[in-house]
């Protein structure tokens, strides 16, 4: 159980992937952002008329996806060949869920850019009703799927 | 109680704020790493010796703060005048906290900007640690301080 | 009449503005696709029922204008304070009229801005409709509005 | 005739396209700046001596078509495997005429990147002209070549 | 002598410059890019017939320039208000001395937007001749003057 | 002898690679920064103890190699599939020796990211330290080793 992205002087290195085949893989990623309940009724509302703040976290969340190598330090430069996210509104716990879906063909997972989605997309929300709701949070960002690659596939429920 | 982020349209724009004033403003916002209490260790090890995973979280995070208009689609702009993220590692609760701090001076506040660094850092962790831990929470990602600007001072604690 | 971008050598320099004051800057820039009358009607029913391509590309207008120093070679790094976009969907002339508005306080005017983020906008709405029209065409991209500076007012009609 | 960027929640996704084959692809856009005969002579005259205002807006053109996946919010990234940008002025018409053609092999096309370089190009000829005519007009942009892919060639005239 | 830049934990931070003045600020930085006769005398072609490599370098410098911030972790985003770059092709030590001046009115220096903008002018030097001489090199990259903010004019002969 | 990357009309272009084959190719560069003795000395003293100013420019510097096609105009998009950098600090010569080692599986070769690597993690050196000296002196950045592809191995010494 060593670090893979630390070289032999202790520094961050981007991990050697050059020997690996290019392989079809897959990653979800979930989160929330909870909030007052009248937050999440006007949030409700735009979907339903106009205003509608997940579009824009939707948008948000894509190209989030596609900007995690230039976010992230030592996250390898993908070449993303699908991505979607939905949104659930729950009223129960007053939250929305975010899922994000990602696809590649190439020598490494995609799991960075999943969570990536679901943390911009997160962040949109948050900036879009701010001046409503300073309060909420941003939560249990996990991911829940992987497939591809020599690890085969891991799964876990969302919380 | 509206959406300041809509147009007549229902659609999204970047908030007019053209009249507002340059005044000093300041945001803390906090998150946390859940993880296996093994990978905390591994990381504790390097922060005393060899291979700083919170060096490179570190990086990731204030590079973050810098890209927050680039990522979030709406946020204005903003000339981060400083920027300083802070790591506890809790082996009560089996998690890092994230305290990330920034500061402007212009017309809008820098919330977006605090909390971007929190989420880039912590994703940062994941990636240095996810050959070790897939299983890693990113949780609790909040405003807790925000002053500077005509809503006064804005306080509350962390989770 | 001499390009002011051009230096000594003949070649390409960012102005100085150094001297300039800062003044409030407001800019409209317009702009259309044209396109068949069924591609027209699909984007009209998204924007009533689901699939509205316009929210998307209100999306992409906006971070062009934010953008817009990256894309453009010679362009100041601006602060824009606002930036809205409206679209009117046209049947008698079976096109999309994109109007964007751009707001600055800063030493240069803000037209670049409003000129990239309705270039974004069209170059979104070809690419999300491209599979069902290839032949759309973005014309007439133009300024209308300028205000601000010492070169007074500047207004036009679009086309 | 479904718009093949919209999920089943009608927002946007960026379309998965990893089955799709690896195969050479090759676009090629056209669009045009019309402008005072004035302007358009001294761009001439900076072609033959000092002032080339198109050797900027070439490299402003290639280098927007490799931030069309930045800038376009669905456009997968793209691996361009070659870019070039022609001009033309035409004085009987006081244009310029811009084509720009862009390579790749992957899995799906590269019309986007053509496109927006045709784009940048223009709005780089504003941005370096503007001081001296600010009533220039972009227009006509639009694809007239695609080849590769299952879709076959389609090819058609510039205006 | 501390470094300013290692908060008490002793990670980098972006200083607080939150309470410094804005003043007019110039940087001016120097470099050179050595390589064969031959080489030299291409580009030296170029600058009076077609095909120059400055004007391509003078623009990769000037969007270098403005990147700074993007490019190095703890650089404040500086508002840039004037950038040139001129070269000097030096037959007698067979090289190209790269000169860039760079201001701003902020309560930072601009010296690191200057040597950026020398590093990215003579990376793409090398980039754009690579294929005909491999060996050259980039050297004797400094600052030669800076003034404006506290610390008073500072000044020195390039190499 | 002829710059591949002119076109017919002596303006610059992205050679079109589409025919090449992917191989695996390698890149090495080095750099110096020349510094005052106790600079040199404060540095090492982080490198033990807190405040490693080597770990910001490792990231910097693998950051750099990703943006190598957005910093330099004509580069092309590539799939980086490794990067490490490695510092010597040199008593002797008071100097900091980068070397940069970058990979790919792709059609053309890897230089310019190990390059731009070098260059951005010498500037990241700069930035950290410039309170403390601003005499440093970045130099001899150069390639040392190039394999992959048609052309074969290239080798040679640092200075």
């Amino acid at each position: 159980m060593e670090f893979t992205h630390m070289n032999e002087e202790g520094r961050a290195k981007m991990v050697d992937i050059s020997e690996k085949v290019d392989t079809a893989r897959e990653a979800v990623a979930i989160g929330y952002v909870s909030m007052k309940r009248e937050t999440l009724e006007k949030i409700k509302e735009g979907t339903i008329s106009k205003g509608d703040v997940l579009a824009v976290a939707q948008v948000g969340g894509i190209m989030g996806a596609k900007n995690a190598p230039q976010i992230i330090p030592m996250c390898h430069p993908i070449m993303i060949s699908g991505c979607d996210i939905n949104f659930k509104i729950d009223f129960e716990k007053n939250r929305i869920e975010i899922t994000a879906t990602t696809k590649t063909v190439g020598k490494t997972g995609i799991e960075m850019e999943a969570l990536t989605a679901v943390s911009t997309a997160a962040l949109t929300i948050y900036d879009m009703c701010k001046a409503i709701d300073r309060e909420m949070i941003i939560n249990n960002i996990m991911l829940v799927k992987k497939s591809g690659g020599k690890s085969g596939i891991f799964e876990r429920k969302g919380l």
